[in-house]
């Protein structure tokens, strides 16, 4: 590779990327995730996770290049890089709300919209300018490749580096991971992704990592109600046409600050209460532990209907004697435990890490028995939406 | 120290801050400074440099806590720690572009500023609230009191603070410094702060640290070019009554931003500039190297007439049949290496670190004789600029 | 805490003593633990896993300190420390294996030999000499203290220092604990020492951490072989007279190397080995994957009977056509998971972390299921041995 | 290069071994550097330094390979690692004192002994086996190969690897060094070996790191004053006829002890002090700060005779009642600064890096005029000698 260019960064140190890659990150569609935060409000909880997609994004394709690196790819190395750097172009602002948003409102998912910045800009061309073949990088990106798995599957680069970053930014002590036992322990087998033997124990690490920091930063209860509000805030701006969610993929932070800081009415009233840290708290909370399946069962249902989870909130707000958008029902996504799939090679066979390891079974296990609802609202009338989730069941 | 709450910081592990200080960081002024960049637009050259001034005050509290924690001040060790916790609350967006407009355009640097918001805000009385006189706070603030120089002085908690902040964000690998050491000798003798002998080594770490961050860092040539450009951009947007600098400290950096994106014309193609990184590049420059004493003088010169300083930008852009403004010059201030004169308590007396130690004396000089003039313009301008920067004495 | 000196350690940055704690420091009883290396034979794996119970133990003290500043314990606080800083002070050179004789063969812990040095020693003295009772520092190390725990319980100093220790010498990533959570959160309440529920992630992160440094270090199959050949090497040396064992808790590293070095035969031919890394190699092995629970017993029955044991070793060898000591049976002991015992207070009620936490409850349970036995001899013989092993059934 | 084996080191992570290498470390030659500490009796000072020349070896050739990948040097790639990886093999125990031993009486440096071991021992055959040319290893380390400086020159992988490794074991932040840019900046520009200008602020923050390091560790006063005694001591148990300087290439940390422990009278006596840290403490002590020049070319002078230096310690003890060897008069030899001799590569031209950089000149300078005498003696005596010393100018 030739080494146009060398970028400081805090997790991996010196990272060269070429001249094609320098190329790339100058595109403005890149420059744009500079002003995207990677972990949306969680600076409201761990204030210097302060850290954007446009680092991340650089990190993964380092990584990237150090696995290929390692294998005789021929052609594809280059394209693999650029692949991981342009992962999340289509990546809108409000980290996960974004994606919330894009999933239900317009069946869409930030790798479609990722697909779409790369097809539709300058990048096709800057791609095919250094010999790059622009579809085997739309391919890589949308899993029909040999090589995809690196860039999104079990133990991929984007988790190796996020991992990492998140835990170097948060201060968090669990996001340690052996970047370097994992970097030097994926294989390509027959064409499959795996890890061998030795390279076991980085990938229990890395689950036990994601699992610790599941609670810890990614479902912080604090982050749920931040990320709550802010995504009830841009669901009523979108409705009242302040915001086209078309235009998503190209926004970043500042436009979303902007445009919460031009509404009237709620949307303004909750980009206040963001900006001051001023957030709900919870009225009324459920998990596993309460053993109440048929509860879950309610909540799950509910997740699939969106118009009946919207009038749940009208009519708690109204029983309350609050005004729409005041009572807030969240419900946390199921978790997906997919790294437990990734494939462990022992020289002879591949095996997935969950039957290999016995830890990893059970952390697959633990996470798929998670599951939590919180109903949130202002401090101030918070005594009486506890009084009223008291039935909650009554409403579902 | 009642342990209201915890707050995980990457620099220092976990922050306890008391009630007050709680009630303080949850005022709207002091989170404002979530949304103010430490290091302003060298987020440019590093891509990880996010971190704010939130941090960096919160940190700086901390590690004033963790000094005055050794000594018996009495009722000023709160006090002390709330002056630490504000003492960036007057600081505008922009970083040192903020700091230079308010200098040089209203004579007022933003430790007025910070004054003034304690004054006029609701700070006073949550102070007041807590039994801590707000006047000593701002004693301490104004350099009026007997600790003031723990918060700004030769070896103060702010510069312990940035200078390893910066180096964690930025990846950079020379701001180590040694904080425990640091913290643990600092002792107050007949009221004044002094470093014991044990701390000698560290004090010489904390310069070394601060000498080499300088020009990797603080002084970078792509930094210095992103600035001039803000600078001369929000001059501009000063002069069209875009932006109040009365206002300055109560700004964040969307504000900036927004304000950039709604103007038209030559503030709006900078703005534009530096968010797709399509910056400046350098035309001519000169340094200490040079050996040109009497280019030196002509520039600090200019340093001190503005107007002057403002015309000859204007005739160089003229004689190179450019607009007004796409011509930058940008002339690096004088250093001031305070931290020389640190007083070293050997037991009997307090010296300079700077008489103490040689390799200190050392720094000190080579610092004082560093200064750097750099002409700046557009890529595609860059011969012509070049050209006429030949005879740039002939302007002087 | 009157802080007559600092030590500088890479774990702990600057860590305080006080003039008693130093003039423990510097008997020839605690100068002995330089020279004992904390992980015994590890450096075979870990090369630079060369620390030893010295630091160890000056860094159990530091955080016994950290600890007991946040409570107020009275005088007790002082003997905790010093308890902290002897905890070790009987432990004989080898590490695991100097335990396991004194437990085979005088039916005594280490433990027992730290009250003897303490009680035969001019420690005594020195305790006393500063106004501390030594009969309060004998009774916490004898867990018969209400501060016992603190030393040697469910999360103790001595765990939490030699885990973040052993990461940091091993370069190992799983070892990382959040040693400020930890610390912040330990409470006395009624004399129970409980970890606050916003530790409670800092718990599960030390439980993991030693779940994943066990196999990864503390049991690594390379590890056990030098061990095992340490150990019965060593047997045979007090067979032969060249070792009393009751000379063990005075002895040092060196004093084994030259008592190997001096000897003949056997214990020599084995010291040479360990000396060039001529490990013996892995003829069989079982573990709980293979899922016969009859075997297990069978081996946990001959652990308890060391004659039958050792006629094993002896049959297996001569049916090989070996000497005697050249076939050797390892069988890792009975895995103890009590930190999972440990106390989680919610502030009404304390409950064990197995309880409280999911992953706990299963790190315990997998813990619980590990059990494993190798058989090791000469590369040059392992053919044979592995024939012979096939039948293992057939011996036991 | 075939990856045969990886070790796990904490300063640089994964360091891969092949096959040929781990044949070299598999040698009983080489395996004796695990039992010869890198910073001798330094952790009497800093007692986590239990480091040692093995894993400081494996670590220089891992950087060695990382700078070698760069460049296309065909089979001279394969010996430089080598060369690297045995840097060290003829390294005695007792760090610097064995040093300073065979200079002085045997006029031999460690590097001879180096070479000798290679000549002698298996070590040839086995480079032979793999087609690595002895005779290409034996000259990089005899400085006669165009790559020599790699290994010992101004900026050389023996320095960055101990420097960071060092200031790792210590725990002192000074040895910081940005390893990565150092690596990515070398280059080999006609046969010279250069440091391109992108790394010159990383050769600064090198020398600054040895700069800081020299006081704080490698010439610490009880480092000092611990190795003189070990000096004095071993130079005594020579002329006893206890050791023979010949055999110290192939001894080790353990057979020194040893021969301390068997011995009598002084020998033994001086084992002792250092086993138990009863060390001598200073008496007299003269170094720049006392502007004497005179005094300084007296002792420089001193360094030149060992007979007269010998006869003015004997002097002294005489004096002062003392036996032989209770007075130690210890020189500090003169500072070598020779990576101010590092080129910095512009793109046109080759200049040193004093040349270059203000701060390394300055540094050369201060280093340069530094010169220290210490005179030691037991703590019972010290008034007694330090009144002779009021008088030493005139034993001189």
């Amino acid at each position: 590779m030739d080494k146009a260019k060398v970028i400081r960064d805090p997790v991996h140190k010196d990272i060269f990327l070429s001249e094609l890659e320098m190329r790339l990150v100058d595109t403005p569609e890149f420059q744009r995730l500079r002003r995207i935060k990677q972990l949306g409000v969680t600076n409201l909880v761990y204030p210097s996770a302060n850290h954007t997609r446009f680092e991340h994004s650089i990190g993964a394709a380092h990584i990237a290049g150090r696995i290929i690196g390692r294998f005789d790819v021929g052609d594809a190395g280059e394209a693999l890089r650029a692949a991981a750097l342009l992962h999340d172009i289509g990546h809108g602002p409000l980290s996960h709300t974004s994606e919330e948003l894009l999933k239900r409102h317009l069946d869409r998912s930030h790798e479609d919209a990722t697909l779409s910045v790369i097809r539709e800009s300058g990048i096709r061309d800057i791609l095919s300018e250094y010999s790059v073949d622009p579809d085997v990088v739309l391919a890589i990106l949308s899993k029909e490749h040999m090589l995809s798995g690196l860039i999104s599957g079990e133990v991929d680069v984007d988790r190796m580096d996020y991992l990492a970053r998140d835990a170097y930014h948060t201060g968090v002590a669990y996001g340690v991971i052996d970047m370097d036992r994992l970097v030097n322990t994926v294989e390509l087998v027959d064409g499959d992704i795996v890890i061998s033997q030795g390279g076991l124990r980085a990938v229990e690490g890395l689950l036990v990592a994601r699992f610790l920091m599941t609670p810890t930063v990614y479902l912080h209860h604090t982050s749920r109600i931040a990320d709550a509000m802010f995504l009830r805030a841009t669901e009523r701006a979108v409705e009242e046409g302040l915001l086209r969610l078309e235009d998503l993929m190209r926004m970043d932070d500042f436009d979303i600050q902007a445009m919460f800081r031009a509404a009237g009415g709620y949307v303004r009233h909750m980009g206040r209460r963001l900006e001051d840290r001023r957030l709900f708290k919870t009225a009324w909370f459920a998990d596993e532990t309460c053993g109440d399946e048929g509860l879950r069962e309610s909540f799950y249902a509910l997740m699939e209907d969106l118009g009946r989870w919207a009038r749940l909130e009208v009519e708690l707000a109204e029983d309350c004697g609050l005004e729409e958008g005041f009572v807030i029902v969240d419900i946390t996504p199921r978790s997906r435990y997919e790294e437990s799939n990734a494939l462990i090679w022992d020289g002879e066979a591949a095996r997935p890490v969950s039957m290999v390891s016995p830890i990893v079974r059970i952390l697959q296990d633990t996470e798929a028995s998670k599951w939590s609802v919180g109903v949130y609202a202002p401090q101030e009338h918070l005594e009486r939406v506890r009084g009223i989730c008291g039935n909650i069941k009554g409403y579902l």
